[in-house]
């Protein structure tokens, strides 16, 4: 018996087709399968639109419809295959992995730089290797793209024409793929999901997400605080400073923080983690609903402090644990 | 006679010491040559401490006094060289390459990731390898790091703990290190600056710097407007999209850039460039006062942005145009 993949669409690059507004998601399911036969001998295979997007405009509402229709899919399947297009598939790919973390079966997220019509597209290529991993029974949630499987909470797209678009941050592929095909990296398990709320799906999108510059006014913070925000993903310098002379950032964090918006420290840096606890700038950051992001990707912070105020009370401690390979363990 | 090479310090890790608040910068530009004997052979050297700051504490009013640095001490030396934080080092090279677009002698700013005392610092090879691009009569603004030389423009911190912290981003290095020495780049001289306005230092820090996140609350655009903040760099996805789908970013953008506010859209993805030319998410940013990036970073982008704004009637046309090898020509 063929083991059973569900192809769940979502719209993206490699749905497009060209109209006269552009590029436009237009390519269904069933449209992409038929375009492929040869993934058809792979697996029994099922189909369904979840819906149709750009993914810009894919939103945290979009992250629960589609959790849910992965959940509903889960039950029928051996794995799952995701298409969604590049642009924010790495923050859908990381929400996802919070609100499904447990899941026992490959969630594998792929798509294209160009539309799977186009004569040098590389969605053939994209789609034949997320299969590969929907079928390898390694449970969890992945983005599978140019010879690559990342896992959801690790991935950052680097890359806005080229199509090895996404690169794994902090942490080696999950696998690889050349011409002996898929090579999965062994790992520990992920944590035990421990409590986390009566909804996994849960999550609150009042996250703002601020990167530093010198010279930020310090007036966004009594912005934040004032517009409702319950949560921020402060993008710092280097380990995680930020400037208290002239314009004082660190007293204002403070401020909100006692005021109880919850804070994430991430920095811009692309590689390696914030820490700060090692120079004289960041000290100041020693206030409770402060936390550190580790070596979190942005993706992953802003995923996991939306899906965090989800259920704060269940989750709040969580933020400094490893729950599905998202930050080293400290 | 030997070339006359000045020594600017403004603080930073390499000049840090350990203190019981952390890290702090205490050493002077002659503390950092007494250290360092051997490039008293090489240059009649000149020093002088512009300021000893943490770099995260230096803005676009610390830009401007270094600047003047630069320019006077410029009258009396064959090569300047900088230390600097790392944290910002990238901003505050970008912005000097906008203010200082013409200068005849080279500019090179460096610094470290461990302080100059420490054991295994990598300051002293970085200030040789400064120090030698000073001395190489290639005019213009650069880092020069761990065997590196970056244009001004085109440096961004990559790591927060590796030796190996900056990357040149959509542009080879100028310059490389080997046993061999100095490599430097052919490359065509930068445009011509063009009328730049009476005062080239002349900057305005109002800008915002947003970085999207799927979910992001369209209320920030009236904030930015309501705030007085003069121009935005928008941190877009992919090769510039925004959510338009129950949180309208475009409209938003489109109110604020008709309000006055001059905008320039980069990618959050670090390689290739942003064009919103291609999706239709996209193209809603064809109105006046919103302009693309291209392949600029987002240092560069925040820097040039503020440096248009000082003189905007002057400027704002060389938005497009490529000054100081800050973007692809197009």
């Amino acid at each position: 018996m063929l083991p059973r993949i569900t192809l769940l669409a979502t719209g993206g690059t490699i749905a497009s087709q060209q109209t006269d507004q552009g590029l436009m998601p237009l390519t269904t399911a069933k449209g992409i399968l038929d375009f492929m036969p040869s993934l058809q001998e792979l697996a029994d295979l099922t189909t369904s639109d979840v819906f149709m997007l750009d993914s810009s405009n894919i939103q945290p509402e979009e992250w629960q419809l589609l959790a849910r229709a992965v959940q509903h899919a889960a039950k029928n399947a051996d794995g799952i295959v995701i298409t969604h297009g590049t642009d924010t598939m790495a923050y859908t790919a990381s929400a996802l992995s919070f609100m499904l973390q447990g899941i026992n079966i490959p969630v594998v997220f792929t798509g294209s730089q160009l539309p799977l019509m186009h004569p040098h597209s590389d969605a053939p290529g994209n789609l034949r290797e997320a299969f590969a991993m929907a079928l390898s029974g390694r449970a969890g949630v992945y983005i599978a793209f140019q010879h690559k499987v990342i896992h959801g909470t690790r991935a950052v797209k680097m890359r806005t024409l080229g199509f090895d678009a996404f690169d794994s941050i902090n942490l080696p592929p999950v696998g690889t793929f050349d011409a002996d095909g898929l090579h999965l990296r062994d790992e520990p398990p992920p944590l035990a999901a421990a409590e986390i709320g009566a909804n996994p799906l849960a999550i609150d999108a009042r996250v703002f997400l601020l990167k530093m510059m010198p010279g930020t006014n310090p007036e966004i913070f009594d912005h934040i605080l004032r517009a409702g925000y319950r949560g921020m993903v402060l993008e710092a310098f280097g380990l995680g400073g930020l400037h208290y002379i002239r314009r004082n950032l660190i007293d204002k964090l403070r401020k909100i923080s006692e005021a109880g918006v919850i804070t994430l420290v991430t920095t811009q840096c692309l590689y390696e983690k914030a820490d700060f606890n090692i120079y004289e700038v960041g000290k100041g950051f020693q206030t409770p609903g402060i936390y550190g992001a580790s070596d979190m990707t942005t993706e992953a912070a802003v995923t996991k402090l939306m899906w965090a105020l989800g259920d704060l009370p269940k989750r709040q401690k969580l933020l400094t644990q490893c729950l599905v390979y998202e930050m080293c363990d400290r």
